[in-house]
Order: C-alpha cells, then sequence, then structure tokens
C-alpha cells in the first residue's frame, strides 16, 4: 500500500484516532453510586465551595483543547474545520503520547477572530489549557492575544511558538559548533508568517539584535509603505535598524544564519555563499525546503536544519508542545511566558552533550524519551520562577511523572 | 468510608473520571507518518472534497458533547460550570460505559442563553451530536429549539427527554397491569421544569388527552394571569381542556396516573386515596420523592416509581440517553424527533415480557445490558423511517454493535 493508502486506510478503520475512556469501573450499581449520582454530588459540592479544587477533582488540570479554524492546516491551506480534524485528533494523540496530557479536538465552525475569542473563552471551566493550531496569519496573532489575556489558563500557538522554540534550540546548538554568541550574529528569515514572527521575537530574547524579516516583497523596515500589517509594523521596530529595503538576495549577504519559512527553492546556492563565514541554515518550508541540505553544504553552509524527518536536525514540534503543556498543567500555570519558552529552548538543546554535538546532530529525534520530561521539569521551573504557577512541584517530580506518563519508546 | 469520603477518594485519586486515548500507536517515526504528518495529509484532503467523510475518517461520528452550563445540576441547583465538572464527566463515563459512545464534558463560563447557542453551534465540526445537561428552565426549552434549528447534528436534553422517555416506559407498562389506555386515562403532573414539560408532550405523542399540570401556584390553564412563561403557555394550550383551576389536592381527584417532578412531600395519602381506581404514581422528586412509595401503595397506589435506585421501578435516565445516541449516531441521523423517542419508549417497556411484568418491575433494571442495545436499535430504525437518517444500517447490526460497545456487566 502506498502511505495515502495506508492513512486512509488507518483513519477509516479506526474511525478516526482518538477516543474517550473511564478511568473509573461503571460495572455495576455500586460503581454508578460512586461515579454518578448519588455520589458525584460530594466533589460538586467540593469544587462550589472552593473553586480550584476543580483542578483536585476532575480532568481539568490534565486536559487540553487543541483549537482551529482550518484556515492554515499543515501544506494545506484553508481547508475548513471539519477537513482539519484529523490533524487535531493526531495532534491529541501526540499529546498524550509523548507527554500523558489529554487532549480534545475543538475544530470550530467560523474563522471570525470574534467568534473564535468568544467560543473558546466559553470553555475555560473544562480546559486547563489551550492549544491554539493551524490558525492564519494575522487572525492567530491578534486570538493569541486576546486569548491570553482573557484567560486564566495556558494558552498556546504551536505554530507560532513550537516551531519557533524548536528551531532556536537547533540555533544554539548550532552557534556552539561555530563559537559565534547570539548578540553578535546577523540572521535573516525569509516569511512574516507565523513561525516567522515567532522566530524572529524569541531570537530577540535571546539577544539577538540584527535581524532582518523578509516576506514576499523583500525586506521589511519600519515605515515600509508597501505589504505591511500591524504584527508587520511590530516586528519592523525591533528588527532591521539600518532600514535596509531590497530583496532576500539583497540582503542576506553577511548574514550568519538564515531562517526559512516561507516557500520551496526561496533561497539559492549563491545566496548562501554571499553570506559570512559557516553559515547557519533552517530551512523549514514544507514539503520542500527554501534550498535542499546538499545544495546548501555545497555552497558552504556548515549546519542545516529541516522541517523533513528524512534530512538531519529536523525541527519538529513535538520536541516542545507535549512537554510545555505537561510542565505547565503540573504547576497549574496561567500563562506561557518568554521565561518558560526560553527554559524549554534550553532544555531541548541541553540535551546534546559537547561530545554527541555535530553539525548534523544540533536538534534531538523525535523519539529521544528524554525531551518532554525535560522540557517539562524546565518549564514547571520557569514557571514557579516568573510567578505564574498556582501550585508549587519538585521539577524532579515533574521530569519523572513526564517519563511515566509518556508511552513513546515503550513496547505494548 | 462514607460514601462521601470514597467519592471524593476516587474523584480526586484519579483526577476526574475521563482521559482522551489513542486508538492507534505513536510510538515510532513509521506510526507518527501515518497518525501525523505527512500521512494525515490524506484523510483531510479526502474530507475536504467529500465533507460527509468526515464520519469516516475522524472521531466525529461516535462523538457526543455534553453541554451544560452548569444551572441546573443534580439536586444541588445553579452551582456554576466547574462544580458541575464532576457530573459532565460523570455523563460521559455512562455514554461509554453502556453504549460505546465517547462523550466529552463542556461546561460553559456563561448562563446566556445567546452565548450558549453560539458556542454549541461553533463546536459542530467536532461532534456528531450534542447532549444538553443541568440547564436551568426556561432557558434548556429555548436553547434546545435553537440549536435543534440552528444545527445538523441530533440535540437531546436529557434532563427532558430522558426522563420524559423512561417515565413513559414505565407507564406503558403500569398501564398494561391496570388494562387501561392512553386515551381514556386522566393524568395530573406536578412540577413544570424541564422534565415535567417533556413528560407531558411525550404523553401528549401517545394519545393521552386529559392532562393538568400544577406548578407551585397549582394547576396551569390557558389564561392563567399569574406565573406563567412561554411554555407554560404551550403546555396550557395542551392540557386541561376544561381549564381546571385550583391546588393539585383538588385536581387530582379522579386522576389516573400522577407524575411528580416537583419537591418532596407534594403528594400525601388523602390525595392518592381521592384518585380514581389503581392509581399509578411516579414520584421523582430527589432525593426524596413526592410520596414514599410504602405511603403510597398504603393508600391505594397499584404502581409506583421513584427516581431511587432503593425502591422498585427506577426512572433512571440511563435507560435512555446511551442508547438513543447510540442509535442515532448509527445512521448519522441529523435530529432525534417525536417518533424515535417513542421508539426508545416502546424500546425500554417492550423489554418486559407479560411473563415478567408486576407492580414492582414495570422498568426494567439499570444495568440490564439488553436496554441499551434494544433502543439504539429501535430509534436507529425510527430515523430511518422517518427520514432523519443519513446513513442506512441494519437494526439487528446496530443491536449488536452496541452490545459489543458496551462494558458494562462485563468483567475487566
Amino acid at each position: 500500500m502506498s502511505l495515502r493508502e495506508e492513512a486512509l486506510h488507518m483513519h477509516k478503520t479506526n474511525k478516526g484516532k482518538l477516543e474517550t475512556v473511564s478511568k473509573v469501573p461503571v460495572r455495576n450499581a455500586e460503581d454508578l453510586s460512586l461515579a454518578y449520582s448519588p455520589g458525584v454530588a460530594e466533589p460538586c459540592k467540593e469544587i462550589y465551595d472552593k473553586p480550584e479544587s476543580v483542578y483536585d477533582y476532575t480532568m481539568k488540570g490534565n486536559t487540553v483543547a487543541v483549537v482551529s479554524d482550518g484556515t492554515a492546516v499543515l501544506g494545506l491551506g484553508n481547508i475548513g474545520p471539519e477537513a482539519a480534524m484529523p490533524v487535531m485528533e493526531g495532534k491529541a494523540v501526540l499529546f498524550k503520547s509523548f507527554a500523558g496530557v489529554d487532549a480534545f479536538p475543538i475544530c470550530l465552525k467560523t474563522t471570525d477572530v470574534d467568534k473564535i475569542v468568544d467560543t473558546v473563552k466559553m470553555l475555560e471551566p473544562t480546559f486547563g489549557g489551550v492549544n491554539l493550531e493551524d490558525i492564519a496569519a494575522p487572525n492567530c496573532f491578534i486570538i493569541e492575544d486576546r486569548l491570553k489575556k482573557e484567560m486564566d489558563i495556558p494558552v498556546f500557538h504551536d505554530d507560532q511558538h513550537g516551531t519557533a522554540i524548536v528551531t532556536v534550540a537547533g540555533l544554539v546548538n548550532a552557534l556552539r559548533i561555530t563559537g559565534k554568541s547570539m548578540p553578535e550574529i546577523k540572521v535573516v528569515a525569509s516569511g512574516a508568517g507565523a513561525a516567522g514572527i515567532a522566530i524572529i521575537k524569541l531570537l530577540y530574547s535571546y539577544g539577538v539584535r540584527d535581524i532582518i524579516m523578509c516576506d514576499s516583497k523583500g525586506a521589511v523596515y519600519e515605515g515600509r509603505t508597501f505589504g505591511m500589517n500591524e504584527v508587520k509594523d511590530q516586528i519592523a521596530k525591533i528588527t532591521n535598524r539600518h532600514r535596509l529595503e531590497g530583496s532576500l538576495q539583497e540582503v542576506i549577504k553577511g548574514a550568519d544564519v538564515f531562517i526559512g519559512v516561507s516557500v520551496a527553492g526561496a533561497l539559492t546556492k549563491e545566496m548562501v555563499a554571499s553570506m559570512n563565514a559557516d553559515p547557519i541554515i533552517f530551512a523549514m518550508a514544507n514539503p520542500d525546503p527554501e534550498i535542499m541540505p546538499d545544495d546548501a553544504k555545497a555552497a558552504g553552509a556548515i549546519v542545516v536544519g529541516t522541517g523533513r524527518s528524512d534530512f538531519p536536525n529536523q525541527v519538529n514540534n513535538v520536541l516542545a508542545f507535549p512537554g510545555i503543556f505537561r510542565g505547565a498543567l503540573d504547576v497549574r500555570a496561567t500563562h506561557i511566558n518568554e521565561k518558560m519558552k526560553v527554559a524549554a529552548v534550553d532544555a531541548i538543546a541541553g540535551l546534546i552533550t559537547v561530545e554527541e554535538l555535530h553539525a548534523d546532530y544540533v536538534i534531538p529525534a523525535p523519539f529521544d524519551e528524554r525531551v518532554a520530561p525535560a522540557v517539562a521539569a524546565a518549564v514547571a521551573k520557569a514557571a514557579m520562577e516568573t510567578g505564574v504557577a498556582r501550585l508549587k512541584a519538585d521539577p524532579e517530580d515533574v521530569k519523572e511523572k513526564t517519563r511515566k506518563l509518556a508511552i513513546i519508546g515503550k513496547s505494548e
């Protein structure tokens, strides 16, 4: 069978990939009297008296909504909420498999920002966190910003921050190889969508100050009069300090790092050759990268990462989101803030030792069992240190719990 | 341990009762390539091309939202959406245990009718059905009516129709004992909440024409100038044709059947004695019925049903909702209509044979494994016959599937 046939067969045979399962037996009247009437009234009354105890007596504290409007699904684009369901179910499966998080797909019958925000806010009593997924820019930025302000549970747009965290982790390790530091490098990014914007913001948190973002119209700069939007205006304020105009080809000269979240073929060998010594390339367009790794290396690139599993250094969000939510949930964090993202970056990058580190291994493999536990512990710690945790937890306990809950790598 | 301690312990140890579980393994890169990228794109594309195939490739067709605003939870009243979570999780557990339906709690942070309607409508891509739960009257009527009109998946308010279906099933069998027929009986109902209204409407579908509904102010009649609302106005049009005024005590004289969904002690022995020969009493106030079964019998009642598991003839919704949704989902019904409810009533009542039938056994026991399969088959059949099914299924197959999926009565 082809991959297509196999994928369709698997989805059809199982009628999707996710089910809801009782954690308690309901086989007789005695079971029923505890799980339902009359026993169930007792946790209800406890929660009514002490609202925070909803985290003790219900699934809320381990449950994440995977929310999408279906406007930017994989490389498929705006395919709608029904067609997005397989991806959201898959995401929920990954949450459970990698970090024991109960996740549930919420595909919304609207693409209106206000309606999405209103709907997700209404769901807060049920969920311990919200993972926004495959929502097109610029709506994704507005929705995330509003929900973060208007909800008391962590809200995280994975296409932005998951990608950013794994990319920057790869860059941290790539710089260990080249011996350059964040404040001294020049970064040029191609793509002004969700991931591109988030990567630039996270690089800024890491002290990178020489950044130029290009969109399809070339370098973005403050005061550019065409093809701008609110988010690009924000980015223009913190990047391209010399207000360079021109195409990617022009502004990439002398850059140390290329970050591609745009389209296949956007980067040529000539452009790589025009970069500074030891250029680092993250070419993450899917399925075909901005430049193929072999071409990039032939042109002088020292480290190349892509979004693909058939090349080294795969930027795969699964390295980030399961552990991030695990850590956030375990300390009942109200938000996932910048420090928690940085902690996740460092946890992912730090798993590769000096001895192991080399140009084809700057990012751990997706199924490296150490990743989610390390990320969860680091994120929980950062949440406590930055005052967004409502519960204390020993990071070592968080790590051990994550290890136990994950099922990846374990036999049946 | 007391029931209270045991219930709290069970809920706390398990952190609620429900989890989401993957139906497919995700242990290595090959699994990932099918369940997630790149394989997942294939079912996405199929659904984009053929929207109806969302039922083939995703969990939607087996998944029900258990929606509440927490305004009328058990006997606890308006305790809010967080405190309602244990009940909604419990309901989801029952859906799965009795009929293999994947259900998920959706507790909403609002009690506003428009916001509830808007939110639930937005969730349609994810769910195959909506079970409204523990929403106070009269909002529950408005919400259900609007959602039924504005959604293409079945919407069912269990506190209304589940209770009504099981009560009427009990009445069908009770009348087999007394030899009276629906069109000739006089029914007096006490309580004008969700369940009371639905019972009266369903009795009307069964040909009962002599009905008087009482609320706390006495008999409801057309033109009553006090304590009315839209729903009571509707009910007044189809009941109490002689426009009798007065208290329950006055109007119950000569009645054949009393239906209580009101408050403990509402019915006295004297009132039962004033009824017609062989009175039938369903006293379902919780936890204490309108009259205790022993008192009712002492006063002449021939059949007594309550909401309690420690008396015979327990009116327990679990006899209805799992099979109803199972049947509706299996034929992709767009609605749960009156004929489907009647089919459920007949299926429940019909399980008790002439030989088995007696005054203390007019309603099957909650854990009778035959119930959900029989209800599912009957409901699926009625859906097909009334043109609300989008898929054909052999009712015998539906019955067999339900039997296989249910876990009640089965050992671990």
